[in-house]
């Protein structure tokens, strides 16, 4: 069976910008226009959550006193990550794709200050539990509606290992937190398919098998 | 300042996706293509992972025999689930929205065994640890794709509750687990902008404040 998926009027441009949201970690320094902001923030409300709670609170830092603050954490955490990470792209037989990646990395923890939106999604707990599943469905919006509009961003979530300082930098309540940090900006790089497995390496019907 | 965003060349496609990717709970029984099966777990290969792991596991059951004992997990998870809710909905006071949401989760837990298709978003955890911040993007660019290709599904996380004997019926192995099943089929109602706070209650900028 041979069924051609592409004439059944599916919405091309919907799983285009999918295909195409690359993590973006190199930034113009051109501000943002926080009506921008709010419309990425926007689209991160259509996404699901438990009981429809709406658990997400998204603060959007743009001074740049406190935009230095938070990348001094990040760098502190990034540092103590990224050490293995380093020792082994030493090695000459280290992925080439896995280098580019680390040096995004690298200059994202190093140029954080810089980048003109540090945008946290942060949500309310439930019964002090956490609730990613109703918290990164929003992310994931935020940064396809980010490639919307033409701005780059990519998804971190480093700065917990500094969890307790930055939630007290955001104003959050004590039952809080911030869950992922998007910084956003104009980006310097094109949006391109990222590097992934085939899917037909990680889809099974009705029963994982082990490869 | 009134900064006309429409102008910017945005993808609109993908942003009123986004806004119009409602729930769905009710199902036709049509059967689902596994080409566009495999076309809406592709979108969720490109999402954003830590490291770039993918540490993704899907698995799409359409035995009807296997969707059966899962149907009959999720009404057991379900009915312990709803009981308060069905005490607080016999209040006339009680919001005819959410009313109307928890009646459809009442039909998808009836009629669970009937939906076509059971695609269940596992992963791999790493260092003993869930990683629900490299699998709920995936999960939330698989709702999305359906919606793309004129599917519809949601998002249920339920079936944890029994979570052992589901990942056991998976086959999966014991270092992963399936975070989320999102029942699969042809809607029947229509993709709708859902029900949601405005975005103005939900951000801040630089620091959040008590409302």
């Amino acid at each position: 069976m041979s069924l051609d998926t592409e004439t059944i009027g599916e919405d091309v441009a919907l799983l285009e910008g999918m295909r195409t949201a690359r993590a973006i970690r190199r930034f113009k320094s051109d501000p943002v226009p926080p009506e921008l902001i709010r419309k990425v923030a926007e689209a991160g409300t259509f996404a699901p959550s438990g009981g429809n709670r709406q658990p997400w609170v998204f603060v959007a830092v743009t001074d740049a006193g406190r935009r230095r603050e938070i990348a001094a954490y990040y760098k502190k955490a990034f540092d103590a990550y990224i050490e293995p990470a380093r020792k082994a792209a030493a090695d000459p037989g280290f992925p080439s794709s896995r280098r580019k990646a680390m040096e995004g990395a690298i200059h994202l923890a190093e140029n954080l200050a810089d980048v003109p939106v540090h945008f946290f999604v942060a949500g309310w707990t439930r019964r002090g539990q956490e609730q990613p599943q109703s918290i990164f469905p929003a992310v994931q919006n935020i940064l396809l509606a980010c490639r919307a509009v033409g701005l780059g961003s990519c998804l971190t979530t480093l700065h917990r290992a500094f969890g307790k300082e930055i939630d007290e930098l955001l104003g959050l309540d004590e039952n809080q937190l911030s869950y992922a940090l998007l910084p956003i900006g104009w980006p310097r790089g094109a949006y391109t398919k990222p590097l992934r497995r085939s899917v037909d390496e990680c889809l099974f019907f009705d029963r994982y098998r082990r490869p």
